[in-house]
């Protein structure tokens, strides 16, 4: 008899520990794969405890690199940011996992991959619509959207059961009354307390980021710098750091040190629910402020209209989980072809919660002090705003003698 | 001989009583218009300042109640913002002026208005495409964009020497190295050494907020509630407040006591220049956050999109002084439209320049507990999810086989 | 034992003949709803045949004045195109079919609504999202996305023989190698030999229109006359016509001898496949191109954009299936707001499959002879327009000297 | 005495003959540009008369190749059309005459440009724009714009008797009562008695194409190849044309034959007024009509939108004169990656003004007749339908709630 292979996105949790399970249960050969993205995880522990359970191989791989600088680096260039305040943290990570997962599948000649997320969620949408961009002919399996699932699993005290009666280790520390989800760009809050909209989230809840009346007295000044919009250096006191996983660790220490970028929102999810998260993204906001600063500075007005309906574009794209799509891919390249402008450094300082922009510079801006001072009239000759105005007035009288007419 | 008579939007500053002196001498009938639009002036200095020049009559308006609930309250209700960031308290000031010298030109049969609004700038725009909406035979005086004057005034010591030439009172405080603009929504800094845009703005240049590091460590809760995208009340501690402009004045000594709203940016002005600006904005930041907090919460996902839209575009039909213009008050209805359904409370916690959003509320609001929690089904069957993922597959596993034909 | 009620979108052909035999084996009791939306069709010989099948009732509803005014002039008032050329016929009908449905269902208290509708369309979507916007808590079935229907009916042979075998009448005239559909604004043909999208459409297959080249050699002069963007009168010779349906359907006529408004195209559906389409929409295509010049004519130039990128928003809604949604309800009041303006005359030649503008007429549009006129000024000083593209210049002389540095 | 040098854009006509002469009495050195755009002109007696006005020399271009490939391909392929329905014959030739104007220009060591075109039109924007762009050292002299000019020249009259009094040979052929401006792509016709839009332009006044009554009644097939987006061959009959000057000659010459490509609309100027035009684009208004097709039929539905935007925002920069603009150039490189996949051919019947579309095919479309046939599942379960419109009804449910809360 030929054994299904199955790529089971694992996290070490009660959920996919018992989906694992189950999937044996059911004569599949379960290949777990864990991408280190940057949450604070015993990996080790991990794979022990699938072995454990039976699966016959764990797959962890540390793409915290290739999550930077392709996934986290192209929102920063692109100004990704969905419903004007969400930088997107989870949305970013699942395209990156799909590729762990799809290449793990190949690798493996399984043809099946199979997640724990849940069927009112994004992260579903997310992973089998990056999955299937990837590669059509795989087959996806979600358990929670299976009838034969859900009926036995109802809740999360029929999972602690079959946990217990196969013999899968529980984790002691009592379950917090929420859920997270934590990568090297932020960590995301929801669910439980945090439903009811008007609930405040406990001072508690947050890992990433201290307090902002506990954060220090004292402001740190940093300098980042970008090339075609993207971050290449961090400058704090003396040191400059370049290498681009090092800059996102340390603007995430220096970021939550400050208890910077945490938000807490009702946003739309693709599915059509609205949803109450709460997030903390400390670097990513740090750089978010610094790029959308140097952006307005470098580029072109009417360019920087074109771009931002593309960004806007892209946010919907990428919360839906549309990273892979003909459309991600093709607004991307229009991005960075607006971005080749944007490079120089902005100076912030930060400080209990805030990331203040103190100034900003650079070799190619169209900013011109000449032309813009009070003091010169450079080549400027204040008699053409008269005509300006003029002509724009224009439409408007025409406007006026008509709304006289009706 | 008959005499021209000029309506002269009049500050009390070095400007504008050359530019009334010079009328004088060009033999126009002046009447001064000053807009009490929350300055801090002392508008019966002014006055007597004026006469004493020879003006024929000095009107002061107390437009703040105006200003409140026709612009700033509909900016709020529109969640207007300029190239992300700014809020667009000098745009809004302008054409509520505008009506005030319009009124006054009417009511003292004037064919002419003057301003002392300088020729690189953007309030010329504003304030003249205000004033040829409201009525297109009004004759527009603009002394900075004309040869004759800009020839005999090249720069600020022409000024005082005009002024010390012909009696007029010049204010023994030095001139700031920047220049400002001040109404009850903002103040705006640019100019002098604010023209560097890598230079910090100096710690003493803000007027109408504490500098967060020296803001009390104590935060403060308040909870505003809106009403069809409009602000109805502001709640701190016991007091309500539902007076419009009591409740803007009150945020703007809560946000100005807690260092909120300060931004530093360059943006594009109308005429094509790069500026660089400072401003502050305490109330108007505060209502910004919490207005956009609860339509995301209210509105539904698509509408809010359309929204969005008409928000951008708006933002810069009153940037770049198109408020009465017919896309103006087209896109203003729609918005009004749109707003209906924003209606209910948000918590804020506001501290050392941070405003945070702890919880909403809303009577009419489509979003629905029940429906997104992870413990209930509700209406909600986890195995549509499947269908609705692989019907948004087909085109993206099309294009993968696509992508391999190429 | 209770029996469920569900009532059929029914229209006499061999598929919803066979899904109404189908539920009465199942134990439904089944009511047959027929829209006459303008079809030819016999409806008493459908609804005879029905009864005989056994359906307990049959409601045959003139929907075709209510498609005219609420739906079709909806469509032409907002300009509805999607994709740059479809004029929405069959997108139109459904949910004003929906309508009656759901009113067709309260009336005999069914919970169930079914259609003949198929898996791979855009009709089921417009169908079930126009019925559960109106009515939350109908249930509706659609055989064809049933594995026991589909299972049992593979193709036409099954049918065939499930008709023979349950004594339901078949018609004699062999099927087209298409399929269609149609109302009152049009006939839409695919499938079949079409689905190949360079097999051009055979010449015997357009029942709406003449073939061009057989249209009469003399053209025929018409006006249109819109108020706020409604048509409101059609005049042939000394003729003019004012009720809408009559309007509508001498249009129908005057285009269809004159071979107007056939499109051959390929199309996006809203579940992401290309399909191929041919389309004959005679009054819709008169009607667009009159109301299309009359609103450019008439709008202000700026409100004409808004109004553009909200009309391709509906485009896209109406397309799939959103009519009733909130964003679909939303837009049309703002584009009805646009609307107002749009008021005046347009004069037409209508030859051979063209449509030609002759001239246009309005009380109230913007349009000012005499300020564009060549032979006046007006109240145009030429020597403003140097000011104005001085100014314009101003950023693209920045840009060239960027250039110069890169 | 140095003597100032201009070039002047030279059409031959009565304007700039006067506009010539007048120059060299205000001591400039006058050299005349010509470019052949493809208007009907003859050059050679244009330069004769150029000569013996007292020009100090006649640069004639032929500029039709470059005027095909880089601005009429770059259009067709952007799909470019201002306000739904013109083509922008006119404005693409303006960036084109201009960048023989400045290297003109440059070759010569003149400092000066000036051109005829009037001060209420487009084109003066237009040439002006392009050459700041392209140069911003330039000065241009807009004798139209010129206080002293036009005062001197108040209308036809007074240039013939200046004419007349300078021995310029005047054309004995009575003037239209309207104005026209041909190139290869188009003949634009306004002004005279076209500024009553209402007026019906003359049968006489058509001069590229033959009144649709009168053209043949044989119809004419073609077929138009397309690589990314740019047309690359013409096949009729047995021909194939692949020459870009020759491809657009050529169907100049089938679509005039056949009554091809007229418009009369009204249009909004940049400069705020609303004109009326009548224009004639044979080759071009055919390229349009396939090119659209072919790219609905190759393009992802979503790169579709996107690019449609792009296409829109292009539009208004061309007729606006930005061709050389930041968001010009931006906007047609993203066009550009959009447009790579549009590749195929597509088939088509001309006939007495009508471009009927009859097919198309493509080696590389995402068109999957398989995927859509009614009569194979291929890779798509109908059930999966239900799913997907049972999610995207739950937001419209909710809508439905919340409107009987209200």
């Amino acid at each position: 008899m030929t054994t299904d292979k199955v790529i089971l996105a694992y996290s070490g949790g009660l959920d996919t520990s018992c989906i694992l399970k189950w999937f044996l249960e059911k004569k599949f050969e379960v290949i777990c794969y864990m991408a280190n993205i940057g949450q604070d995880e015993d990996f080790e522990q991990a794979r022990q405890k699938a072995l454990k359970i039976g699966a016959s191989k764990v797959v962890i791989e540390d793409v915290r690199e290739e999550f930077v600088t392709k996934y986290v680096w192209t929102a920063i260039q692109a100004g990704l940011i969905y419903e004007s305040r969400y930088l997107l943290g989870t949305s970013l990570a699942r395209p990156c996992i799909s590729v762990g997962l799809i290449k793990c599948a190949k690798e493996n000649q399984a043809r099946y991959i199979s997640h724990g997320a849940t069927g009112k969620g994004n992260d579903q949408v997310r992973f089998e619509l990056s999955c299937y961009s990837l590669d059509p002919d795989v087959k996806i399996i979600a358990p929670w959207r299976l009838e034969e699932f859900t009926a036995r699993f109802q809740g999360r005290q029929d999972l602690l059961k079959y946990a217990s009666d196969n013999g899968i280790p529980v984790s002691v520390t009592p379950k917090a009354p929420w859920s997270m989800d934590a990568n090297l760009m932020h960590i995301s809050y929801e669910s439980g307390i945090l439903e009811d909209p008007s609930n405040e989230a406990p001072s508690d809840l947050f890992l990433m980021t201290k307090d902002p009346k506990l954060a220090p007295d004292n402001s740190v000044r940093i300098e980042v710098e970008f090339q075609h919009g993207l971050p290449v250096s961090v400058t704090v006191g003396d040191e400059i750091h370049r290498n681009p996983l090092d800059m996102f660790i340390l603007l995430n220490k220096i970021g939550g040190q400050h208890g910077v970028g945490r938000i807490d929102i009702t946003e739309n999810r693709f599915i059509g629910l609205k949803s109450r998260g709460v997030y903390e993204t400390p670097a990513g906001y740090i750089l978010h402020i610094a790029h959308t600063d140097l952006e307005v500075f470098s580029l072109d007005k009417e360019v920087y209209r074109v771009k931002q309906s593309l960004q806007n574009r892209l946010s919907d794209y990428v919360y839906n989980g549309f990273w892979f799509s003909p459309e991600g891919q093709y607004v991307r390249k229009c991005i960075v072809l607006a971005e080749e402008q944007v490079t120089g450094v902005v100076k912030l300082e930060i400080y209990k919660g805030n990331v203040f922009v103190l100034g900003r510079s650079s070799p190619v801006s169209l900013y011109n002090a000449d032309l813009v001072s009070m003091d010169k009239h450079a080549d400027f000759s204040p008699s053409d705003a008269t005509g300006f105005i003029n002509i724009h007035a224009i439409r408007l009288k025409e406007y006026n003698h008509y709304q006289n007419k009706i």
